[in-house]
C-alpha cells in the first residue's frame, strides 16, 4: 500500500491509516491515566497534582500559505490555540517547528512570523521554544509549520469530544465553509477579490465564555472534513445521535455560491475559527447570549439536539430529513 | 533575502536568521518567568506550582531516512528525548506531527513507527497524541516528523546551558562525529557496509545517573554544529571558557577515516546520542563513573574544565594548544 492524498484528509480513511499502522505499532500510549494517544481527541492530557496538563499538535501545509482572512502564520497558531480551547483548557504556549524551502523569500518568513504573534497576542499564549529546518529546492513545497500547544486545566475539568448527553443543545459559534471554500476559490483563481474569506481565528474567547456559565459537556472544532465530520465524529464517540436543524446552520452567501458552482458540500469543508459545543439543555440559551458578545461568536446558532438515535439527522423547515454521514475526506487537499 | 540552507544548519548563520526574523517579531516568549524562547537553549519551561514542566521541539528532515545505525523515527524520538533530559527533566511524553509525500510506501511507515516505539520503550516515554498530513507527489520529499517532548523536573532543579561555573569538569559521553560521517559516507555511495554508523540514541540514563550524584551544572546535547558548536554555545552563554584536553575527545576509526577522506572536521558534524555534562569539579570522578555504567556512556571521558578565559582552547597531549571555533553551519546538511 502507498499513502495516498485521503490519508492526509480527515475523515475515514485517515482513520483507518492512523488505527493500521500508528496505533498498531506504539505500546506507550499514554501518562498517568490522561487522555492518550488512541483516545483520538483533539489532543492529549497529562495529570499532575491538581491540574490537567493539556498537549495538541499539528502540522500545517496549507496550500497556499496565503489566502483570503489569513496565511500559515494565523492558521498555525489559531489552529493549536483551538484544539487545547476544546478540551476546556487555557491555551499557555506554543512550540514552533519550521521547515523551510531553500531559496524561500525572508520577508514571507517575517510576515508568517508577525502573523503567528499577532494571535499570541490577542490569546495570551507565548511561543516558548522552536526549532528551524530548510530543505533544498525541489525537496519541499514552501514551508511546513508545527505547532504544538500546551494548556492547564484543573483536574476533572477537561472537556472530552465523547461526553455528549442525550438532551444536550448543541450551539454552533458561527457559519461554515469559509475556510475550505475561501482555499478551493482562491485555488480556482479567484484570486483575493473575492467576499469569501477563510474563517480562521481563535475561538478560545467563545469556549472560555461558555465554560463560565458551566453546562457544556463537549466540544470539538469542525477543521478536515468539516461540519459534517465533527458532528459524526462527537455523536459516535459519545454513543448517541443528534437531530440538526438545518435551516440553523450559518452559510455565508458566497460560501454558498462557490460551493454550488465547484458541486462541493459546505458541510464537509474545513473550517478554522468555529466550534460546536454541546451544552446542557437548561444552560443553553444563556451559553448562546455569552458566546454571542464575544468576537468571533456574533453569529452563534443553537442548531439542534443530543438524541437517543445512532446518526446525525439534518431536519429543514418543511420536515424533510436525510442522514447525514461523515465524508470520506475533505474534498479539498491541504486545507490546513 | 533568501533563506539558505545554512539558515538550518546550526551555527552562526542560524542564529541571526532565528535573532533577526523570528525573536524580533514575537512579543511573548515565556510563561510564568520560566525558560523562554529568547533564551535559545534545548528547551523551555513553564513553571506551574512546584513543578516545572520542560517542552522541546524538533522538525526531523533526515536524509536518507534510514541510515546506517537507525532511521527517522529512532532520531525522532531520541533526539526530542534527549533535549529534554539535558534541561534536567525527566522525559515524559511526546507528540508526535507527522508529513508524508503521497505515495510514500505504508510498509516504510510502520518500519518508521515501530523504531519510535522501540525509543519510547527503552525511556518509558509515551506518545500521547499526533497528526498526520499527507503532501502531492513532487511538493515534499519523503516525510518530516516534529515531535515535541515534555517532561518535569522539580522547581528550581532544572538545569541550563549558561549556568557552567568556573573550575566545574566536562565529562562528553563518548565518542564524536559519528552520526554525521555515517550519513555523509553513506550518501557518498558507502552504504551500509561500513562499520560507521550513526550514535543515534537515548541519553535519558547517562542524565539520570549523573543528576543522582548531584553535581551536574549544566548540559547540551552536541548536535546540529558538532561538538565544536555545543562546546562553544554552552561556554559562551555562561560567560567562561573552556580548556579540553584533546586526546580525551573519543573518536572512532572509521570517523577519522570517513573525516580524513571527506576533509570534514569530526568535531562540526552532529552527534544524536551524546552528551557534554558540566560538573562540579569535587563530584567529576564519581560522576564519571555513574555514567559509565550506563548502556550508552561505557566510554566516557572527563575531557577538560572550565576556565575564567572566553574561549574554547583544545590542548594536545604534545602541549600544543589551538581555539575551537564555532562552526559557520554544520557542514553535513539535512543531518537531523
Amino acid at each position: 500500500m502507498k499513502i495516498g492524498m485521503s490519508h492526509g484528509a480527515g475523515g475515514e480513511v485517515m482513520q483507518n491509516l492512523i488505527s493500521d499502522i500508528i496505533l498498531k505499532n506504539i505500546k506507550n500510549k499514554r501518562v498517568n491515566g490522561g487522555v492518550g494517544l488512541d483516545d483520538l481527541d483533539d489532543g492529549a492530557s497529562i495529570p499532575l497534582g491538581d491540574l490537567e496538563i493539556v498537549l495538541s499538535t499539528d502540522g500545517h501545509t496549507v496550500d497556499p500559505l496565503f489566502f483570503p482572512g489569513g496565511d500559515i502564520g494565523k492558521l498555525s497558531i489559531a489552529g493549536t490555540v483551538n484544539d487545547i480551547a476544546v478540551m476546556g483548557a487555557k491555551p499557555l504556549a506554543i512550540t514552533n517547528g519550521m521547515v523551510i524551502r531553500e531559496g524561500f523569500p525572508a520577508d514571507d518568513l517575517e510576515t508568517i512570523v508577525k502573523s503567528m504573534d499577532a494571535v499570541c497576542q490577542e490569546t495570551g499564549v507565548s511561543i516558548i521554544t522552536g526549532d528551524t529546518k530548510v530543505m533544498e529546492q525541489g525537496k519541499l513545497d514552501e514551508m511546513i509549520i508545527t505547532t504544538t500547544g500546551i494548556g492547564v486545566v484543573n483536574k476533572g475539568e477537561i472537556k472530552r469530544d465523547s461526553s455528549l448527553k442525550v438532551g444536550d443543545k448543541i450551539i454552533l459559534s458561527g457559519s461554515v465553509g469559509d475556510h475550505g471554500m475561501a482555499l478551493m476559490s482562491y485555488r480556482e483563481g479567484f484570486g483575493f477579490d473575492t467576499d469569501l474569506q477563510s474563517d480562521v481565528a481563535p475561538i478560545w474567547e467563545i469556549v472560555e465564555k461558555a465554560l463560565a456559565i458551566g453546562g457544556v459537556t463537549s466540544m470539538k472544532d469542525p477543521t478536515r472534513g468539516g461540519l459534517a465530520n465533527a458532528l459524526n465524529e462527537i455523536a459516535n464517540k459519545s454513543g448517541v445521535g443528534l437531530l440538526v436543524e438545518e435551516d440553523k446552520i450559518p452559510l455565508k452567501e458566497p460560501v454558498i455560491a462557490v460551493s454550488e458552482m465547484l458541486g462541493i458540500d459546505p458541510y464537509e469543508v474545513a473550517n478554522e475559527g468555529k466550534v460546536i459545543i454541546g451544552v446542557e439543555k437548561e444552560l443553553a440559551d444563556e451559553t448562546l447570549s455569552a458566546i454571542r458578545k464575544t468576537r468571533y461568536g456574533a453569529q452563534a446558532q443553537i442548531i439542534g439536539e443530543v438524541t437517543e438515535d445512532n446518526h446525525v439527522i439534518l431536519e429543514t423547515s418543511l420536515g424533510g430529513k436525510r442522514i447525514l454521514e461523515a465524508p470520506i475526506a475533505d474534498p479539498v487537499p491541504r486545507v490546513c
